[in-house]
């Protein structure tokens, strides 16, 4: 399947978030992940976030999409890249 | 067809894509945006972004998907409302 995982997370914790879903997905923007996985490493990935947040200040959207040719994606302005942040 | 956008946008410029997309969209976080949409009106929509935006600085990025029925969305931890933004 495809995701998307968008959140909003708290300052402390937002690193640690980026971190675990870049193990999983791809990073595509601020605050945006992406990518096909499949639904076992996803519930992985879902428990592992479940770790790190608080379920009472943290936010995280989860978009799937059974089938990848079911979603088109447009870029409309710049890609950015990962490293893009760090620099 | 539903449509998600997300977008980071230089802070000058951000208020004004915000309230653009209100006009079409629902608010769901911090720099995302979705709902059900037809084609016209999203082509319009992107057409205002466009005017609003500067390709070389600012990213959007559009999902979509033709069927509404073939995307699930989950939210997991706090349901945030546009008002909290403001709060």
């Amino acid at each position: 399947m495809y995701v998307i995982i968008t959140y909003d997370i708290g300052q402390k914790r937002v690193s640690k978030v980026c971190k675990k879903l870049k193990e999983y997905l791809r990073w595509t923007q601020n605050s945006v992940f992406e990518g096909e996985i499949s639904k076992t490493k996803l519930l992985e990935c879902l428990a592992a976030l479940d770790n790190i947040t608080i379920s009472s200040e943290d936010s995280i959207y989860l978009y799937q999409v059974d089938n990848p040719k079911n979603i088109k994606k447009k870029v409309i302005g710049l890609e950015k890249s990962f490293e893009d942040l760090f620099l």
